[in-house]
């Protein structure tokens, strides 16, 4: 299970500052640690209220790839700063990502195939987010059949099932397990599955208990990656042990330590 | 998810050593701290190496009746044994366990439907464990059937589907998820499911991690019971958030405490 670092989004106000001074520092920072943790791709999102997006994305990933070669995730509903990312990655980057609506799925897939990207599709339309299995799956199936059309490898297409915070949305959990479960039986080869992992304990209490509980219930499920946090242990503990459990990787006792220096 | 707290067991020195000396002391001061730490059901289990399993037995349930009310699991091969136990328990108790030869299931379901208690029926017959999940549903199907020839209602099954150590078998850690899944499919009401939890670590670094791990990856393929450390805090506060994100448990920002305490 590949853990996506979180942490290079202008959400965050490090960053957010870092992307006003044009200091690469804290950008370089958490690419340093978030592979120390255990993450193996990094997500890169400018974050709100940033006017030239494109600009701003591409100066995050040089920065970022002056000091990190890991696989980026370029994270943006503007795949004109997404492109201007692409043109500057030195290795082939995953685009965070598209909705099922048709114009959205001939840019992003056009894009994906253009720069032999990883393209993340979200099950949803304009209309949000679904409330149940099916409806999830039936968008999941569109995603699916846009690969084949576009010519996306399917192990290049991520299909993520949405989970919603665990206070509001709380029927949706084992909706989302199920959907990701029967993803996997859409294709052969099937296509890869993601969650955006930390959304499920929004304003909850106790929010790495949550978020690693549900890692390991959906990496039972078929999960492939989650955008998480690399720097919780506990939770980078929980995909190591998962992948034991499941028989993805060979038993060692340093189980651990071999998931975060891979 | 109900865990059967695993602690009232000959095996370990300090039980061993109060069926010596018949003192109640130890065994008592383990029911009060395992329901403490969040067992709803407390597995009682003589030991290797005692001369009169059922008199060790009745004396176990009796001195733990008196400091907790919670369901007891008579735990042995010796159905003498089991039956002394289940003449003094004050409330149905939970037989722990049959495997799916006719002989013992015979005796196994005869008690438990003569005393109106729980069965644990193993997924193996005395040619041992099986490789893969079809051979476990094999057997759990015969369980099914005799629930319905000796009358046991579905819902006083717990179906174990036997889960060995990471660092030996650990291609069966998939197998029994899959298994887990598919009782629940076997019937109408389905049957319950339970694991030997700390099984699935013997011998392994970073115990507490791994059982949590898989309990949660169970949790999320049906899993309703787990004998289990019930004093492992990070484990039980995984079966709370558990329930939290599969919608069994209304969520409060005290989960982990409500799952201690109901």
């Amino acid at each position: 299970m590949l853990i996506i670092g979180e942490r290079i989004n202008g959400m965050f106000t490090d960053i957010k500052q870092a992307l006003i001074d044009n200091d690469p520092k804290p950008v370089q920072e958490w690419a340093r640690k978030q592979e120390e943790g255990g993450a193996r791709v990094l997500d890169i999102n400018v974050g709100p209220g940033v006017a030239d997006r494109a600009a701003a994305m591409k100066w995050l990933v040089e920065v970022t790839q002056e000091v990190s070669d890991l696989t980026l995730c370029l994270d943006s509903t503007d795949f004109n700063a997404i492109e201007e990312g692409l043109k500057v990655c030195k290795k082939p980057a995953i685009i965070n990502s598209t909705t099922a609506e048709r114009d959205k799925v001939e840019a992003a897939f056009g894009l994906a195939v253009k720069y032999g990207a990883g393209l993340i599709g979200l099950t949803m339309d304009k209309k949000g987010i679904p409330k149940d299995s099916d409806a999830r799956l039936a968008f999941a199936m569109e995603l699916v059949a846009a690969a084949d059309e576009f010519g996306l490898p399917m192990e290049d297409l991520y299909i993520d099932p949405l989970i919603l915070p665990a206070n509001v949305g709380q029927d949706h959990g084992p909706e989302v397990l199920e959907t990701l479960r029967q993803i996997k039986m859409l294709a052969n080869p099937a296509p890869k599955t993601v969650l955006g992992l930390s959304n499920v304990s929004q304003n909850c209490n106790d929010r790495s208990l949550i978020n690693r509980t549900y890692m390991a219930m959906a990496m039972a499920c078929g999960l492939d990656a989650a955008i998480a946090d690399a720097n919780d242990d506990d939770l980078v503990e929980v995909a190591a042990a998962g992948e034991i459990v499941l028989n993805q990787n060979i038993y060692c006792d340093s189980y651990v330590k071999m998931y975060k220096t891979r």
